[in-house]
């Protein structure tokens, strides 16, 4: 390992083309690669804390033909490779095995080109979510899928995972906005892919990589559609004495054929968490849940729309309704919200925050269940959700160092999953399957459904030395091939 | 293949399970199979009516279990099969070599579910794009995607081909519309893809089985999105002096922000055949070109954007401009547009409706350009075409029986592909690759980029019997494996 290690090194510390790459040569300070053990701690993991593990060798590159270069010698050398982001993913794509080299992307931070005519932008994987956005901002445009980790989550890591967020339910998730790539093949090819005219001929291998968790290749350049922003924007807080009513309100503007970009709902027990934190956004500790409403568009047509939704939820027995004066009241709104996870850091150290997603007129019945699964396995559990899009988040507070509470986690959440499936459900909305829900994928599809995906995956990445152990487990022959990429399974069940 | 004949037409007619078949059992008159050479001929091609070949037999299925055993038996006589709807394709990804057998999809066509509440239609591939929006009206639905030929067409075909229309500025193509596939692949094998709710774990199979034109299975039903119907529509026809301003007008509302559901460009020489025809729409037989501008959305909103667009093409020349009064006066504005395909009937014996695209803003420059290449070729060419996507339909009326006019028309339409694919466009829009410009794919993607899409296609069709010769030419490792798919190039070529 310390040779390829070296060989690593060089090929970025000494690329003779360093000063003309996008982001400049490396500034002080920022070293090739990362080794030394107490330099890999943050490593062990992504935002899924549950199976830590430590690569062996962590390497920054700056340039496509690094990340292609990198790829072949780790190759040679029969040693798998993960790509990674911010590492603020929920299901483990980023999670190496030990013996294995991360290739950490956020070096390639550069936005290469913002085209307002064409209402395209060309990013590398490493730009933050929000920047993007935010230099979009001046020509009026926006970069409509907003996880809510926008403010630290990578282009590429959202590309891996096929990312939403809160206004998913107007906009849809990243692969809608995604109109061609870049992509280190795991054999070192450079190939592109789509067509920032958003009709590339030929088969969508777009689609197919946006959402792959980096299991085809990695992607080193992405072309994303920028949105006009919205004349106007109103948004709605809205106080219910219980979620089922949240819900029926949910399921009646639904029906009314309005479009809002966003309809969340925080539970009683998320409520408290915020109100008790720096996040206080002012809701009444005794709500029984808080429906967070928003519409944008033309801003004439907003009034009327606002006054509907007012009265969808007055039917379904809304207790108040807040409508949001201005830019800073909309903010605290939505503190309620986004700062559900931050506020659940007082609660345990750490939080596993579970996606699934049920018909919207299940959800209901559902939210029921899953609070009496928490309880019955004596867990702080609590609920955000993306309530339009039938997507919840049941998230749990934990200590992983208590193996006790470690195993009821993981025994809920499988209950949980498989409740949702029973109801015509999926077993993740916008996290990704990665390590965390692979033994779970076998809900929703069969052996040959899940035989296919195991063609297209071993097409590309056909000896599984590229993020092993991610959405489907690694077939036995391969693994059986490559001893190397062997040793993740046990990791996982051991 | 009278012995394959007799299996397929027992496959049909003998199945115990007819009677409880969604279409139910076959009708009278409707045979399992067509065979006799009279029987094919509007089966020797589809709406590309360029290189005619005849099939050996076609056979009707009624069910996926018939699609399925009908696959396997051609697999095991080692016969090509091709998939068909409606034959409106205008790619030829119908074509069936000889000696191949054609699985026409017609007679599975019951809408299975209409789930107003969840906004999905579950369909069977053989119902027709505009049946399903109207069985969805009643609930204040629809379904977006509007090829022009929607009267006809069906959602099978619209899925293989990845179907547009001119209301994708808004609503997008077929890919964003289907969530879940039924599908049948090249061994028999029966896979369901995707899932209802949107949100399917893995691999998106769905995204890459839609506009694969058949060439990776058989799509036996599929899942679609509705929308709500918008509570309000507004036309406008706006008249310019020529094709120029026309098109600065579209670029100017595009920037504006507003997001129009269509904005469409007749030019003159499509409106002086339109007014020539039945589908006169009392267009200035002199106006240099129509453009067609529909908003729709909430109603309190229209009439300030109706403003908007009026203004924007006013300052960029417009001499006039309509507003549709009622629905029957907007359906007069767009007979100029869908009518014009009907009103080239008139000109020749055949219609060869070019796809292509390019940037919005290189749109006056390369009609000039394409208008060039008709006249020096001396044809008959005209452009109707979706401004606001940048997708060209340059029309060439011909007579395929006089071969020098045959060449001509097929050196033009190299020469006007090359032109958009230099201006930064591409070779198909909304139409599909298949057999007619599986060369020309090159100018859009390297030998690496159209390697990995063999590697997917492999994956999935290894011997290439499933829709040969579609989308990239058949690998010669698979033609000389198997020689019943080398003659189909032959017969392109020859």
């Amino acid at each position: 390992m310390a040779k390829l290690r070296e060989r690593l090194e060089r090929i970025v510390s000494e690329d003779p083309r360093a000063a003309d790459l996008p982001g400049g040569p490396a500034g002080p300070g920022e070293k090739a690669c990362l080794w030394r053990p107490e330099e890999l701690f943050v490593y062990e993991c992504d935002a899924l804390t549950l199976t830590p593990s430590r690569p062996e060798i962590v390497v920054f590159p700056r340039s496509t033909e690094q990340v292609s270069r990198i790829v072949r010698e780790c190759r040679t050398d029969g040693v798998p490779f993960v790509p990674r982001g911010a590492g603020t993913g929920l299901s483990g794509g980023a999670h190496a095995m030990p013996g294995s080299v991360v290739i950490e992307l956020s070096r390639m931070r550069s936005i290469l080109e913002l085209d307002p005519h064409d209402r395209i932008a060309v990013v590398q994987p490493g730009v933050v979510n929000a920047e993007l956005s935010r230099a979009a901002a001046p020509h009026g445009l926006f970069y409509a899928p907003d996880p809510s980790s926008q403010q630290a989550c990578t282009i590429g890591g959202n590309v891996a995972e096929n990312a939403g967020g809160p206004h998913t339910l107007k906009h849809g998730t990243t692969t809608n906005h995604v109109l061609a790539l870049e992509l280190v093949l795991p054999d070192g090819e450079v190939l592109r892919l789509g067509h920032r005219s958003a009709m590339a001929p030929g088969y969508d291998l777009v689609g197919v990589v946006v959402g792959s968790e980096g299991t085809l290749g990695i992607v080193t350049e992405v072309t994303v559609r920028l949105e006009p922003l919205p004349e106007g924007v109103e948004t709605l807080l809205v106080i219910f004495a219980d979620v089922v009513s949240a819900c029926r309100a949910v399921g009646a503007i639904i029906r009314s054929g309005l479009v809002p970009s966003a309809l969340e709902i925080v539970d009683q027990r998320t409520i408290a968490a915020v109100e008790d934190s720096v996040y206080a956004a002012g809701l009444p500790r005794d709500a029984g849940a808080v429906l967070i409403a928003e519409l944008d568009g033309v801003a004439r047509a907003l009034p009327s729309q606002v006054e509907r939704v007012r009265g969808l939820c007055a039917d379904a027995g809304a207790q108040e309704v807040r409508i949001a004066e201005d830019d800073s009241q909309r903010a605290l709104f939505w503190r309620a919200r986004k700062g559900a996870f931050g506020a659940m850091g007082r609660l345990a150290p750490d939080l596993y925050v579970h996606d699934a997603v049920v018909p919207r007129v299940a959800l209901p019945e559902i939210l029921a269940q899953v609070c009496e699964i928490g309880d019955r396995y004596r867990l702080k559990l609590s609920n955000v959700f993306h309530a339009g899009d039938g997507n919840l988040h049941p998230n749990i507070s934990f200590d992983r160092r208590d193996a006790d509470e470690l195993e009821r986690v993981m025994a809920a959440g499988r209950e949980i999953l498989e409740v949702c499936v029973a109801a015509g459900g999926v077993i993740t909305g916008e996290h990704g399957v990665g390590n965390e829900k692979r033994e779970f994928i076998h809900l929703v599809f069969d052996e040959a459904d899940l035989a296919a995906m195991e063609k297209l995956r071993d097409a590309f990445n056909p000896d599984g030395l590229c993020n092993p152990g991610k959405i489907l487990p690694t077939p036995r022959a391969c693994a059986e091939a490559n001893p190397k990429t062997r040793g993740y399974d046990e990791v996982l069940q051991g």
